[in-house]
């Protein structure tokens, strides 16, 4: 048996409210909605998440968010990573309201738009212009066009298990999609250089673009961190064969480095898609790139209904301005410092053999041996009862909202999740 | 010369403000976005419009936009079809507020999602269960997906010079495309149900759907209402080869009938795409279908970072049932109504030969022998002059706070303007 004294300390939040509210939206939902209730990327839905998850969710508040049944959580998910400052930060909230009560969806752009590409183009480091759309994918997939305009070729080089949007040439599941969709994707493993020059080489003369992460975050196993001389070697690789290098931020952008997440390793790239942690949480992706690519990106043809809307844009300006004001990213880097050596520490500590990989602002966790999750489930669902939101097989996304003592906290719950997971290892 | 008295008369508003905010914003936006300040869709930006129009928006309140120079218009463009009941509808607004003050991007849907697939199945006719997007292209392309999967074929059919998008797939101009984006789109002449049968043969035992908005609003001419032998040849069609028969509500859907654009036809549809118009302004898209397709639709990987915030929700809620409480509809129907009648005996009046064609909540006005659009350039920059904000060769958008008085004031302006063109016709 686990002992007791260690899950109900004095951190321990009281028991979880029963889920009779999220049943009940199940219920509803199941009717309504595909799959169940709830449609998608499997992670988010309940039927991939352990029994005692709520799949719904009424608010959020700085550091916390609460579900339906009013069970309040710490929350080590974000969003899944656009709540960079945490939920409803009062800057961002009054800059929003504010332009909502000029107007939002007009018969053009505004002014946000204009100042919100000077902010880019003086923040990111690689950025002389910049384009707005809805989704991380509207931005990736405008990348692979502009880099097909301006190259006159056709194939994109992704890395296998990089994930670059859920639209048919990069979902990573292919029901309902056709062969043609991905028909010059050529993929090589990340942070294989000699493989990713390999693939350049079978298409040599056609290669449009090189698309990767900042870092692998995808994948079975455990994020990798990027090769400093793998990252040189794609820069290399497409000054040489005239391709174009697009950084896909979607994930990383703005959490990990203002200026972009390669700008520490002094590597350019070509084009940028920004979305997530853009506007913390607002509705927002952008496409930066520099000048060689201007003409191409003003050649394509992309629009959207919303793409220049106002209020998601004044709450961007309001979020980056925040991060390099609050120096955001290093809080960030600091709690998630403090999270991933807490974990390492306390997994230790309960003889349990872990990884925690990736950048500490956006943390993997994986048990050893734990092919089918069973560890992983048992771990999240441990925390979840103790107060903490995150998650059993997805990064997680450190906010600049969480202090010490909610990592404190944080680690505390761990603890007695690790503790669960032992005594499952030791019941099994 | 023009009567200066049919011009300055009591219905006309001052002259416009210089644009000296206009340009500066426009010499700034040129460094820092692509195509010279503004990219994407050609009708958007300044260097398709008259010289006299502005490119930035200030804000909007009620019939109302403002530029960001101070002018006044009355909006018949609706921000390009999403303001629906008019700007910053006190009801949307209010709806929108109080969800923002609980949560909106969170780590999972809320209440909102729920209750709006309810009221989708509850007010479209052929909607049995309901996922949500971001932008219309993302219903469009979930649609194709979703009858891909069911299938297991990949031609789709569609209409020529029908858009359904700005993904690669469907953009109208194929610069940085490839021809695999469109390996298995197959394009018919709309209303001509022989043509759609032999485009169906052509590709026997593929035809995974046939993808149709409810009238043709694109193309080089007039905007061609549906032929009901049409619509019901083209659901005759699919009930025969098995195909997906999708209906792209994305322009017309929210504003011609709550039940579908189809509705009073009589023609089911399998599945559904919204967006503009379903939230007055608020980022959100919608894809709805049939009982028979909820498989399938829940075994597609589709996701986005914002695709269940809940205010866009919230706001969407406010804005269908706004629609259904005061029958917005019907008035856009009698607006459209006043406003077509209005223009076509005013043009008469004028001497000037002009179609006003499409449903009359989305009329297209064109003028004969005006293929380069001098004609109706200058039309648009009179009525701009006279304070009415419209567009030159797109179609309009009724919106439902329009009220007789405002359309008898577009109607003097549209007087004004006609006389413009008669005078630049005069003097040719």
């Amino acid at each position: 048996m686990t002992d007791t004294a260690t899950i109900l300390d004095a951190s321990t939040p009281p028991a979880p409210a029963p889920r009779v509210a999220d049943r009940a939206l199940r219920a509803r939902a199941a009717r309504v909605v595909p799959a169940g209730g709830m449609y998608g990327h499997q992670a988010v839905r309940f039927a991939g998440l352990p029994a005692n998850y709520p799949q719904f969710f009424a608010g959020g508040e700085g550091a916390h968010v609460q579900d339906v049944d009013g069970n309040r959580y710490l929350d080590l998910m974000g969003s899944w990573g656009p709540v960079v400052l945490g939920h409803r930060h009062p800057v961002v909230e009054a800059a929003a309201r504010a332009q909502a009560e000029l107007g939002d969806c007009l018969d053009g752009p505004g002014e946000r738009m204009v100042e919100l590409a000077e902010l880019l183009t003086a923040t990111v480091a690689d950025a002389d212009w910049a384009m707005f759309a809805k989704n991380g994918n509207d931005a990736t997939t405008m990348a692979c066009t502009v880099a097909r305009a301006a190259t006159g070729r056709r194939t994109v080089l992704k890395a296998v298990h990089a994930y670059h949007g859920a639209s048919p040439a990069f979902t990573p599941l292919l029901t309902g999609t056709t062969p043609a969709d991905r028909a010059h994707l050529v993929q090589f493993t990340y942070n294989d250089l000699a493989a990713a020059e390999a693939a350049a080489a079978e298409h040599d003369g056609d290669v449009a673009a090189v698309i990767v992460t900042p870092h692998l975050h995808d994948g079975p196993g455990d994020q990798q961190l990027v090769d400093p001389g793998f990252a040189r070697g794609l820069r290399a690789l497409c000054d040489r064969i005239g391709a174009v290098l697009v950084l896909d931020e979607v994930r990383a952008g703005f959490r990990l480095d203002l200026r972009g997440s390669w700008a520490d390793l002094g590597v350019s790239v070509d084009l940028s898609a920004f979305s997530k942690a853009m506007a913390n949480g607002y509705a927002i992706s952008a496409l930066t790139g520099r000048d060689a690519l201007r003409e191409a990106a003003g050649s394509i043809f992309v629009t959207g209904s919303f793409w220049t809307s106002a209020v998601a844009m004044a709450a961007s300006l309001a979020t980056i301005r925040t991060l390099a004001e609050t120096d955001g990213t290093g809080v960030m880097a600091a709690r998630g410092t403090q999270l991933v050596q807490g974990l390492r520490a306390r997994a230790a500590s309960a003889g349990l053999q872990v990884s925690v990989s990736g950048p500490v602002q956006m943390p993997l966790l994986r048990f050893a041996d734990d092919a089918d999750l069973a560890l992983a489930r048992t771990f999240a669902a441990g925390a979840l009862d103790r107060g903490v939101y995150l998650h059993p097989s997805h990064n997680w996304f450190v906010s600049a909202a969480l202090t010490e003592a909610h990592v404190d906290t944080v680690l505390d719950a761990a603890e007695g999740a690790f503790a669960d997971v032992r005594d499952a290892l030791e019941h099994a």
